[in-house]
Protein backbone atom coordinates (compact mmCIF):
# COMPACT_ATOMS: atom_id res chain seq x y z
CA UNK A 1 0.00 0.00 0.00
CA UNK A 2 1.27 3.47 -1.10
CA UNK A 3 -0.39 6.08 1.36
CA UNK A 4 -0.68 9.62 -1.05
CA UNK A 5 -0.51 13.14 -0.50
CA UNK A 6 -2.77 14.75 -2.66
CA UNK A 7 -2.55 18.72 -3.42
CA UNK A 8 -5.24 19.63 -5.08
CA UNK A 9 -6.84 22.65 -6.90
CA UNK A 10 -11.01 23.70 -7.83
CA UNK A 11 -12.68 26.04 -9.07
CA UNK A 12 -16.01 25.11 -6.34
CA UNK A 13 -18.68 27.14 -8.61
CA UNK A 14 -20.31 23.35 -10.27
CA UNK A 15 -19.85 21.32 -6.75
CA UNK A 16 -21.81 20.71 -3.88
CA UNK A 17 -18.71 21.42 -1.69
CA UNK A 18 -16.39 18.73 -1.26
CA UNK A 19 -18.34 16.23 1.26
CA UNK A 20 -19.32 13.63 -0.93
CA UNK A 21 -23.02 12.87 -1.03
CA UNK A 22 -25.86 11.20 -2.66
CA UNK A 23 -26.97 11.97 -6.13
CA UNK A 24 -25.01 16.25 -6.49
CA UNK A 25 -21.64 16.25 -7.74
CA UNK A 26 -19.26 17.09 -5.12
CA UNK A 27 -15.19 17.15 -5.21
CA UNK A 28 -14.97 14.63 -2.82
CA UNK A 29 -17.40 12.43 -4.76
CA UNK A 30 -15.43 13.21 -8.25
CA UNK A 31 -12.09 12.57 -7.04
CA UNK A 32 -12.92 9.18 -5.37
CA UNK A 33 -14.51 8.16 -9.28
CA UNK A 34 -11.81 9.20 -10.86
CA UNK A 35 -9.31 7.48 -8.74
CA UNK A 36 -11.44 4.17 -9.16
CA UNK A 37 -11.81 5.07 -12.82
CA UNK A 38 -8.00 4.97 -13.04
CA UNK A 39 -6.71 2.32 -10.78
CA UNK A 40 -9.59 -0.04 -10.22
CA UNK A 41 -9.66 0.72 -6.04
CA UNK A 42 -12.17 2.13 -4.25
CA UNK A 43 -11.34 4.92 -1.76
CA UNK A 44 -13.07 7.79 0.10
CA UNK A 45 -10.24 10.33 0.05
CA UNK A 46 -9.50 12.35 3.45
CA UNK A 47 -9.32 16.42 2.47
CA UNK A 48 -7.72 18.54 4.98
CA UNK A 49 -11.48 20.03 5.78
CA UNK A 50 -14.66 20.33 3.80
CA UNK A 51 -15.19 23.29 1.79
CA UNK A 52 -18.55 24.80 1.35
CA UNK A 53 -20.80 24.96 -1.81
CA UNK A 54 -18.93 27.67 -4.07
CA UNK A 55 -16.12 27.68 -2.09
CA UNK A 56 -12.39 27.31 -3.88
CA UNK A 57 -9.21 25.78 -3.30
CA UNK A 58 -5.50 26.73 -4.73
CA UNK A 59 -4.53 24.46 -2.20
CA UNK A 60 -6.98 21.47 -0.61
CA UNK A 61 -4.78 18.87 0.49
CA UNK A 62 -6.34 14.94 0.43
CA UNK A 63 -4.83 11.66 1.31
CA UNK A 64 -5.57 8.50 0.49
CA UNK A 65 -3.85 4.64 -0.18
CA UNK A 66 -3.68 2.90 -3.03
CA UNK A 67 -2.53 -0.80 -3.16
CA UNK A 68 -2.00 -0.61 -7.05
CA UNK A 69 1.96 -0.25 -7.39
CA UNK A 70 1.38 2.79 -9.84
CA UNK A 71 4.38 5.63 -9.79
CA UNK A 72 3.68 9.00 -9.45
CA UNK A 73 3.90 10.80 -12.19
CA UNK A 74 1.86 8.21 -14.06
CA UNK A 75 -1.11 8.57 -11.37
CA UNK A 76 -0.49 12.24 -11.49
CA UNK A 77 -1.03 12.57 -15.20
CA UNK A 78 -3.89 9.62 -15.68
CA UNK A 79 -5.76 11.76 -12.62
CA UNK A 80 -5.55 15.00 -14.30
CA UNK A 81 -6.51 13.42 -17.92
CA UNK A 82 -9.68 11.98 -16.01
CA UNK A 83 -10.47 15.02 -13.93
CA UNK A 84 -13.06 17.22 -14.95
CA UNK A 85 -11.44 20.56 -15.82
CA UNK A 86 -13.01 22.52 -12.66
CA UNK A 87 -10.33 20.04 -10.57
CA UNK A 88 -6.66 19.58 -11.41
CA UNK A 89 -4.07 17.84 -9.04
CA UNK A 90 -0.97 20.09 -8.57
CA UNK A 91 1.25 17.28 -6.70
CA UNK A 92 0.90 13.83 -5.61
CA UNK A 93 3.49 12.12 -3.62
CA UNK A 94 4.07 9.14 -1.29
CA UNK A 95 3.57 10.28 2.49
CA UNK A 96 4.52 8.67 5.34
CA UNK A 97 2.06 5.95 6.61
CA UNK A 98 0.55 7.67 9.37
CA UNK A 99 -0.49 10.66 7.33
CA UNK A 100 -3.75 12.07 7.39
CA UNK A 101 -4.91 15.02 5.59
CA UNK A 102 -7.05 16.25 7.96
CA UNK A 103 -5.99 14.66 11.33
CA UNK A 104 -2.20 15.56 10.45
CA UNK A 105 -3.28 19.13 9.54
CA UNK A 106 -1.84 22.19 12.19
CA UNK A 107 -2.94 24.86 9.98
CA UNK A 108 -4.83 26.32 7.36
CA UNK A 109 -4.69 29.39 5.30
CA UNK A 110 -7.59 31.06 3.59
CA UNK A 111 -8.28 34.08 1.15
CA UNK A 112 -11.21 36.38 0.41
CA UNK A 113 -11.95 38.43 -2.67
CA UNK A 114 -13.25 41.42 -2.75
CA UNK A 115 -14.44 43.49 -5.77
CA UNK A 116 -14.50 46.82 -4.24
CA UNK A 117 -16.95 50.05 -5.46
CA UNK A 118 -14.06 52.40 -6.07
CA UNK A 119 -14.71 54.41 -8.92
CA UNK A 120 -17.02 55.75 -11.10
CA UNK A 121 -21.01 54.04 -11.34
CA UNK A 122 -19.88 53.13 -15.43
CA UNK A 123 -16.12 51.50 -14.48
CA UNK A 124 -17.51 49.31 -11.01
CA UNK A 125 -19.63 46.43 -13.31
CA UNK A 126 -18.12 43.33 -12.47
CA UNK A 127 -16.97 40.98 -15.15
CA UNK A 128 -19.27 37.80 -15.40
CA UNK A 129 -15.74 35.72 -15.88
CA UNK A 130 -14.44 37.13 -12.76
CA UNK A 131 -17.80 37.08 -10.66
CA UNK A 132 -17.69 33.43 -9.61
CA UNK A 133 -14.51 34.13 -7.63
CA UNK A 134 -15.12 37.47 -5.91
CA UNK A 135 -18.07 38.79 -3.90
CA UNK A 136 -19.05 41.88 -5.81
CA UNK A 137 -19.77 44.03 -2.82
CA UNK A 138 -22.38 46.61 -3.05
CA UNK A 139 -20.84 49.09 -0.63
CA UNK A 140 -18.08 51.42 -0.65
CA UNK A 141 -15.62 50.24 1.92
CA UNK A 142 -12.73 52.16 4.15
CA UNK A 143 -10.24 49.59 3.40
CA UNK A 144 -8.16 51.32 5.95
CA UNK A 145 -10.80 50.68 8.97
CA UNK A 146 -10.66 47.10 8.09
CA UNK A 147 -6.65 47.30 7.81
CA UNK A 148 -6.93 48.28 11.38
CA UNK A 149 -9.20 45.96 12.75
CA UNK A 150 -7.48 42.98 11.33
CA UNK A 151 -4.55 41.77 14.07
CA UNK A 152 -7.85 42.60 16.81
CA UNK A 153 -8.21 38.56 16.04
CA UNK A 154 -5.18 37.48 16.04
CA UNK A 155 -4.03 34.77 18.96
CA UNK A 156 -6.17 32.13 20.59
CA UNK A 157 -9.72 32.97 21.14
CA UNK A 158 -13.12 31.71 21.41
CA UNK A 159 -14.80 32.20 17.82
CA UNK A 160 -18.12 31.13 18.78
CA UNK A 161 -19.37 34.92 17.80
CA UNK A 162 -17.92 33.95 14.16
CA UNK A 163 -19.31 30.05 13.98
CA UNK A 164 -22.45 29.15 12.06
CA UNK A 165 -25.24 28.52 14.47
CA UNK A 166 -25.90 25.00 13.49
CA UNK A 167 -27.55 22.92 16.05
CA UNK A 168 -24.95 20.64 15.96
CA UNK A 169 -21.50 22.58 16.12
CA UNK A 170 -18.92 19.57 16.20
CA UNK A 171 -20.55 18.09 13.31
CA UNK A 172 -20.00 21.33 10.56
CA UNK A 173 -16.31 22.35 12.42
CA UNK A 174 -14.10 22.85 9.19
CA UNK A 175 -11.76 21.29 10.66
CA UNK A 176 -12.39 18.19 13.66
CA UNK A 177 -9.11 18.17 15.06
CA UNK A 178 -10.25 20.08 18.07
CA UNK A 179 -13.59 18.70 18.16
CA UNK A 180 -16.14 20.24 21.16
CA UNK A 181 -13.82 23.19 21.18
CA UNK A 182 -14.62 26.87 19.76
CA UNK A 183 -11.04 28.20 20.00
CA UNK A 184 -9.05 28.25 17.52
CA UNK A 185 -5.35 30.31 16.88
CA UNK A 186 -4.86 33.04 14.11
CA UNK A 187 -1.65 33.36 12.92
CA UNK A 188 -1.89 35.93 10.37
CA UNK A 189 -4.94 38.38 9.51
CA UNK A 190 -4.70 41.00 6.69
CA UNK A 191 -6.14 42.95 3.96
CA UNK A 192 -4.76 44.43 0.93
CA UNK A 193 -5.19 45.91 -1.97
CA UNK A 194 -4.16 43.64 -5.10
CA UNK A 195 -5.58 43.77 -8.65
CA UNK A 196 -8.38 46.21 -8.35
CA UNK A 197 -9.39 43.46 -5.85
CA UNK A 198 -9.39 43.58 -1.81
CA UNK A 199 -8.02 40.59 -0.08
CA UNK A 200 -8.26 38.95 3.02
CA UNK A 201 -5.83 36.47 4.02
CA UNK A 202 -6.02 34.76 7.07
CA UNK A 203 -3.87 31.86 8.40
CA UNK A 204 -4.56 29.62 12.03
CA UNK A 205 -4.59 26.20 13.75
CA UNK A 206 -8.07 25.71 12.36
CA UNK A 207 -11.49 27.48 11.46
CA UNK A 208 -15.17 26.76 12.67
CA UNK A 209 -17.87 26.64 9.88
CA UNK A 210 -18.51 29.61 8.07
CA UNK A 211 -15.87 31.31 10.21
CA UNK A 212 -13.62 33.02 7.57
CA UNK A 213 -17.19 34.04 5.97
CA UNK A 214 -18.36 35.40 9.34
CA UNK A 215 -14.89 37.27 9.81
CA UNK A 216 -14.87 38.85 6.22
CA UNK A 217 -18.86 39.79 6.83
CA UNK A 218 -18.13 41.54 9.73
CA UNK A 219 -14.76 43.65 8.48
CA UNK A 220 -17.22 44.57 5.65
CA UNK A 221 -19.36 46.34 8.31
CA UNK A 222 -16.68 48.02 9.99
CA UNK A 223 -15.22 49.26 5.93
CA UNK A 224 -19.16 50.26 5.56
CA UNK A 225 -19.14 52.75 8.97
CA UNK A 226 -21.81 50.23 10.35
CA UNK A 227 -19.72 48.19 13.00
CA UNK A 228 -16.88 50.57 14.99
CA UNK A 229 -13.55 49.58 14.37
CA UNK A 230 -12.63 48.93 17.70
CA UNK A 231 -15.56 46.07 17.99
CA UNK A 232 -13.81 43.05 17.14
CA UNK A 233 -12.78 42.19 21.26
CA UNK A 234 -16.30 42.97 22.27
CA UNK A 235 -17.66 40.69 19.67
CA UNK A 236 -15.16 37.98 19.98
CA UNK A 237 -16.32 38.57 23.88
CA UNK A 238 -19.70 37.78 23.34
CA UNK A 239 -20.10 34.66 22.33
CA UNK A 240 -23.01 35.12 20.05
CA UNK A 241 -23.33 34.58 16.41
CA UNK A 242 -25.80 37.95 16.92
CA UNK A 243 -23.17 39.77 18.20
CA UNK A 244 -20.91 39.56 14.54
CA UNK A 245 -21.61 40.74 11.01
CA UNK A 246 -23.50 38.34 8.41
CA UNK A 247 -21.71 35.82 6.35
CA UNK A 248 -19.70 36.91 3.25
CA UNK A 249 -20.92 34.71 0.24
CA UNK A 250 -19.18 31.57 -0.70
CA UNK A 251 -17.51 32.71 -3.97
CA UNK A 252 -15.03 35.00 -2.75
CA UNK A 253 -13.34 32.01 -0.62
CA UNK A 254 -10.20 30.19 -1.42
CA UNK A 255 -8.22 27.87 0.28
CA UNK A 256 -4.96 28.47 -0.33
CA UNK A 257 -2.87 26.51 1.67
CA UNK A 258 -2.58 23.73 4.61
CA UNK A 259 0.35 23.37 7.09
CA UNK A 260 1.67 20.18 8.13
CA UNK A 261 4.42 19.36 10.48
CA UNK A 262 7.77 18.55 8.37
CA UNK A 263 7.71 14.87 9.42
CA UNK A 264 4.13 14.20 8.10
CA UNK A 265 5.47 15.74 4.27
CA UNK A 266 8.61 14.11 3.62
CA UNK A 267 9.14 10.94 2.86
CA UNK B 1 -41.36 54.15 -28.10
CA UNK B 2 -37.55 53.96 -27.19
CA UNK B 3 -35.62 51.42 -29.37
CA UNK B 4 -32.91 50.83 -26.91
CA UNK B 5 -29.26 49.55 -27.62
CA UNK B 6 -27.45 47.55 -25.18
CA UNK B 7 -23.62 46.63 -25.00
CA UNK B 8 -23.65 43.44 -22.85
CA UNK B 9 -20.98 41.00 -21.51
CA UNK B 10 -21.78 37.56 -20.36
CA UNK B 11 -20.23 34.39 -19.16
CA UNK B 12 -21.60 31.39 -21.60
CA UNK B 13 -20.81 28.65 -19.06
CA UNK B 14 -24.22 28.43 -17.66
CA UNK B 15 -26.17 28.99 -20.61
CA UNK B 16 -26.78 26.78 -23.70
CA UNK B 17 -26.33 30.42 -25.65
CA UNK B 18 -27.82 33.52 -26.62
CA UNK B 19 -30.96 32.48 -28.86
CA UNK B 20 -34.00 31.67 -26.50
CA UNK B 21 -35.16 27.88 -25.96
CA UNK B 22 -37.72 26.22 -23.81
CA UNK B 23 -36.79 25.16 -20.74
CA UNK B 24 -32.95 26.12 -20.78
CA UNK B 25 -31.63 28.68 -19.62
CA UNK B 26 -29.75 31.26 -22.63
CA UNK B 27 -28.83 34.74 -22.65
CA UNK B 28 -31.44 36.05 -24.60
CA UNK B 29 -34.03 34.16 -22.80
CA UNK B 30 -32.56 35.95 -19.22
CA UNK B 31 -32.60 39.47 -20.72
CA UNK B 32 -36.01 39.08 -21.56
CA UNK B 33 -37.24 37.69 -18.22
CA UNK B 34 -34.96 40.64 -16.64
CA UNK B 35 -37.05 43.06 -18.89
CA UNK B 36 -40.55 41.76 -18.03
CA UNK B 37 -39.15 41.81 -14.26
CA UNK B 38 -38.04 45.66 -14.40
CA UNK B 39 -40.52 47.54 -16.58
CA UNK B 40 -43.45 45.05 -17.32
CA UNK B 41 -43.38 45.00 -20.65
CA UNK B 42 -43.00 41.70 -23.02
CA UNK B 43 -39.99 42.13 -25.62
CA UNK B 44 -37.16 39.26 -27.75
CA UNK B 45 -33.93 41.47 -26.98
CA UNK B 46 -32.50 40.96 -30.79
CA UNK B 47 -28.61 39.88 -30.45
CA UNK B 48 -25.84 41.02 -33.44
CA UNK B 49 -25.87 37.34 -33.58
CA UNK B 50 -26.39 34.08 -31.50
CA UNK B 51 -23.49 32.68 -29.44
CA UNK B 52 -23.06 29.28 -28.90
CA UNK B 53 -23.36 27.33 -25.60
CA UNK B 54 -20.35 27.69 -23.62
CA UNK B 55 -19.51 31.05 -25.95
CA UNK B 56 -18.36 34.31 -24.07
CA UNK B 57 -18.81 37.99 -24.59
CA UNK B 58 -17.15 40.65 -24.01
CA UNK B 59 -19.22 43.16 -25.75
CA UNK B 60 -22.66 41.54 -27.33
CA UNK B 61 -24.88 44.07 -28.75
CA UNK B 62 -28.92 43.45 -28.61
CA UNK B 63 -31.68 46.34 -29.37
CA UNK B 64 -35.26 46.31 -27.90
CA UNK B 65 -38.16 48.93 -28.27
CA UNK B 66 -39.39 49.75 -24.52
CA UNK B 67 -42.78 51.74 -23.81
CA UNK B 68 -41.95 52.73 -20.47
CA UNK B 69 -40.29 56.16 -20.46
CA UNK B 70 -37.48 54.99 -18.30
CA UNK B 71 -34.26 56.95 -18.06
CA UNK B 72 -31.04 55.23 -19.24
CA UNK B 73 -29.27 55.37 -16.05
CA UNK B 74 -32.17 54.66 -13.96
CA UNK B 75 -32.90 51.48 -16.55
CA UNK B 76 -29.36 50.50 -16.69
CA UNK B 77 -28.84 50.03 -12.87
CA UNK B 78 -32.40 48.22 -12.38
CA UNK B 79 -31.21 45.52 -14.78
CA UNK B 80 -28.03 44.86 -13.72
CA UNK B 81 -29.12 44.31 -10.46
CA UNK B 82 -31.99 41.88 -11.57
CA UNK B 83 -29.86 40.00 -13.50
CA UNK B 84 -27.67 37.30 -12.73
CA UNK B 85 -23.76 38.07 -12.01
CA UNK B 86 -23.04 36.20 -15.15
CA UNK B 87 -24.52 38.88 -17.32
CA UNK B 88 -23.74 42.57 -17.07
CA UNK B 89 -25.00 45.49 -19.37
CA UNK B 90 -22.29 47.98 -19.53
CA UNK B 91 -24.22 50.28 -21.52
CA UNK B 92 -27.59 51.12 -22.55
CA UNK B 93 -28.47 54.24 -24.75
CA UNK B 94 -31.22 55.31 -27.00
CA UNK B 95 -30.95 54.40 -30.79
CA UNK B 96 -32.55 55.08 -33.89
CA UNK B 97 -35.98 54.01 -34.45
CA UNK B 98 -34.21 51.88 -37.58
CA UNK B 99 -31.60 50.80 -35.29
CA UNK B 100 -31.30 46.72 -34.95
CA UNK B 101 -28.47 44.73 -33.48
CA UNK B 102 -28.34 42.30 -36.35
CA UNK B 103 -29.78 44.05 -39.14
CA UNK B 104 -27.56 46.95 -38.60
CA UNK B 105 -24.06 45.48 -37.72
CA UNK B 106 -21.57 45.83 -40.21
CA UNK B 107 -19.05 43.77 -38.79
CA UNK B 108 -17.68 41.29 -35.73
CA UNK B 109 -14.53 41.12 -33.80
CA UNK B 110 -13.95 37.47 -32.10
CA UNK B 111 -11.01 36.81 -29.33
CA UNK B 112 -10.06 32.84 -29.06
CA UNK B 113 -7.89 32.27 -25.75
CA UNK B 114 -5.97 29.28 -25.64
CA UNK B 115 -3.49 27.70 -22.54
CA UNK B 116 -0.42 26.68 -24.26
CA UNK B 117 2.03 23.85 -23.43
CA UNK B 118 5.20 25.28 -23.09
CA UNK B 119 6.44 24.75 -19.98
CA UNK B 120 7.70 21.84 -17.75
CA UNK B 121 5.51 19.33 -17.18
CA UNK B 122 4.38 20.41 -13.12
CA UNK B 123 3.62 24.14 -14.20
CA UNK B 124 1.53 23.25 -17.01
CA UNK B 125 -1.68 22.47 -15.07
CA UNK B 126 -4.40 24.96 -16.26
CA UNK B 127 -6.02 26.68 -13.24
CA UNK B 128 -9.35 25.55 -12.65
CA UNK B 129 -10.42 29.25 -11.85
CA UNK B 130 -9.08 29.64 -15.85
CA UNK B 131 -10.75 26.54 -17.37
CA UNK B 132 -14.12 27.86 -18.27
CA UNK B 133 -12.01 31.00 -20.24
CA UNK B 134 -9.49 28.85 -22.46
CA UNK B 135 -9.05 25.53 -24.48
CA UNK B 136 -6.10 23.89 -22.92
CA UNK B 137 -4.77 22.86 -25.51
CA UNK B 138 -2.79 19.58 -25.52
CA UNK B 139 -0.54 19.85 -27.80
CA UNK B 140 2.71 22.29 -28.47
CA UNK B 141 2.09 24.77 -30.18
CA UNK B 142 4.59 26.74 -32.87
CA UNK B 143 3.23 30.20 -32.33
CA UNK B 144 5.29 31.51 -35.36
CA UNK B 145 3.74 29.09 -37.66
CA UNK B 146 0.08 30.36 -36.78
CA UNK B 147 1.28 33.96 -37.34
CA UNK B 148 2.38 33.25 -40.26
CA UNK B 149 -0.41 31.35 -41.72
CA UNK B 150 -2.97 33.86 -40.25
CA UNK B 151 -2.86 36.60 -42.99
CA UNK B 152 -4.16 34.14 -45.33
CA UNK B 153 -7.97 34.16 -44.55
CA UNK B 154 -7.69 38.15 -45.48
CA UNK B 155 -9.94 39.80 -47.77
CA UNK B 156 -13.39 38.02 -49.32
CA UNK B 157 -13.83 34.60 -49.53
CA UNK B 158 -15.97 31.79 -49.70
CA UNK B 159 -15.73 29.75 -46.05
CA UNK B 160 -17.92 26.80 -46.68
CA UNK B 161 -14.77 24.32 -45.26
CA UNK B 162 -14.73 26.22 -41.89
CA UNK B 163 -18.58 26.20 -41.46
CA UNK B 164 -20.46 24.07 -39.86
CA UNK B 165 -21.83 21.26 -41.70
CA UNK B 166 -25.06 21.57 -40.64
CA UNK B 167 -28.42 20.68 -43.09
CA UNK B 168 -30.19 23.58 -42.84
CA UNK B 169 -26.67 26.39 -43.41
CA UNK B 170 -28.63 29.43 -43.46
CA UNK B 171 -30.77 28.24 -40.54
CA UNK B 172 -27.67 28.39 -38.47
CA UNK B 173 -25.48 30.86 -39.46
CA UNK B 174 -24.08 33.36 -36.64
CA UNK B 175 -25.48 36.39 -38.90
CA UNK B 176 -28.07 36.30 -41.38
CA UNK B 177 -26.96 40.10 -42.78
CA UNK B 178 -26.11 37.76 -45.73
CA UNK B 179 -27.93 35.15 -46.28
CA UNK B 180 -27.67 31.64 -48.55
CA UNK B 181 -23.94 33.16 -49.00
CA UNK B 182 -20.65 31.43 -47.38
CA UNK B 183 -18.88 34.39 -48.53
CA UNK B 184 -17.20 36.83 -45.76
CA UNK B 185 -15.05 39.42 -45.79
CA UNK B 186 -11.85 39.36 -43.11
CA UNK B 187 -10.39 42.85 -42.07
CA UNK B 188 -8.30 41.62 -39.46
CA UNK B 189 -6.54 38.02 -38.52
CA UNK B 190 -3.95 38.17 -35.90
CA UNK B 191 -2.27 35.56 -33.82
CA UNK B 192 -0.20 37.04 -30.42
CA UNK B 193 0.91 35.67 -27.04
CA UNK B 194 -0.27 37.58 -24.48
CA UNK B 195 -0.47 36.82 -20.48
CA UNK B 196 0.48 33.35 -20.79
CA UNK B 197 -1.76 32.40 -23.18
CA UNK B 198 -2.27 32.44 -27.25
CA UNK B 199 -4.58 34.74 -28.53
CA UNK B 200 -6.03 34.66 -31.69
CA UNK B 201 -7.97 37.93 -33.14
CA UNK B 202 -10.71 37.97 -35.69
CA UNK B 203 -12.37 40.89 -37.24
CA UNK B 204 -14.85 40.64 -40.23
CA UNK B 205 -18.07 41.24 -41.84
CA UNK B 206 -19.81 38.13 -40.14
CA UNK B 207 -19.30 34.65 -39.52
CA UNK B 208 -20.44 31.49 -40.58
CA UNK B 209 -22.25 29.16 -37.30
CA UNK B 210 -18.82 27.37 -36.24
CA UNK B 211 -16.23 29.51 -38.75
CA UNK B 212 -13.93 31.11 -36.06
CA UNK B 213 -13.93 27.84 -33.73
CA UNK B 214 -13.06 26.07 -37.43
CA UNK B 215 -10.34 28.96 -38.18
CA UNK B 216 -8.80 27.92 -34.55
CA UNK B 217 -9.00 24.50 -35.03
CA UNK B 218 -7.40 25.01 -38.26
CA UNK B 219 -4.68 27.04 -37.27
CA UNK B 220 -3.94 24.68 -34.21
CA UNK B 221 -3.29 22.08 -36.45
CA UNK B 222 -0.44 23.87 -37.88
CA UNK B 223 1.06 25.11 -35.04
CA UNK B 224 0.67 21.57 -33.86
CA UNK B 225 2.54 20.37 -37.26
CA UNK B 226 0.29 18.54 -39.13
CA UNK B 227 -1.04 20.80 -41.75
CA UNK B 228 1.57 22.38 -43.47
CA UNK B 229 1.51 26.42 -42.75
CA UNK B 230 1.37 27.41 -46.20
CA UNK B 231 -2.13 25.16 -46.90
CA UNK B 232 -4.96 27.71 -46.25
CA UNK B 233 -5.80 28.91 -49.69
CA UNK B 234 -5.93 25.15 -50.76
CA UNK B 235 -8.51 25.14 -47.79
CA UNK B 236 -10.46 27.74 -48.73
CA UNK B 237 -10.85 27.00 -52.21
CA UNK B 238 -11.83 23.29 -51.35
CA UNK B 239 -15.32 24.85 -50.24
CA UNK B 240 -15.40 21.22 -48.28
CA UNK B 241 -15.57 21.21 -44.11
CA UNK B 242 -13.58 17.69 -44.63
CA UNK B 243 -10.32 20.58 -45.78
CA UNK B 244 -10.02 21.93 -42.57
CA UNK B 245 -9.27 21.18 -39.04
CA UNK B 246 -11.74 20.38 -35.82
CA UNK B 247 -13.56 22.59 -34.15
CA UNK B 248 -12.21 24.30 -31.28
CA UNK B 249 -13.49 24.21 -27.92
CA UNK B 250 -16.27 26.65 -27.23
CA UNK B 251 -14.96 27.85 -24.00
CA UNK B 252 -12.41 29.75 -25.30
CA UNK B 253 -14.44 31.77 -27.39
CA UNK B 254 -15.24 35.89 -26.57
CA UNK B 255 -17.12 37.87 -28.99
CA UNK B 256 -15.48 41.61 -28.03
CA UNK B 257 -16.67 43.80 -30.52
CA UNK B 258 -20.10 44.38 -33.32
CA UNK B 259 -19.37 47.66 -35.46
CA UNK B 260 -22.05 49.31 -36.48
CA UNK B 261 -22.36 52.72 -39.49
CA UNK B 262 -21.79 55.76 -37.13
CA UNK B 263 -25.22 56.44 -38.18
CA UNK B 264 -27.01 53.91 -36.35
CA UNK B 265 -25.17 54.28 -33.25
CA UNK B 266 -25.02 58.26 -32.62
CA UNK B 267 -28.54 59.29 -31.34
Amino acid sequence: MTNWKCILTYDGTPYHGWQVQPSVPTVQGTLAAVIRHVTGETVLPQGSGRTDTGVHALAQVASFALASPIPAANLHRALNRALPASIRILSITPADAGFHARHSARGKTYEYRIFPRLRRATEEICSPMLAPYVWDCPWRLDLSLMQLAAPAILGEHDFTSFAASDPDLTARQDDVSEPRSSSRRIDASLWTARDDLYTYRVSGSGFLHHMVRNLVGTFVEIGAGRIAVDSLPRIIAARNRSAAGPTAPARGLFLTAVAYDLIDVEY
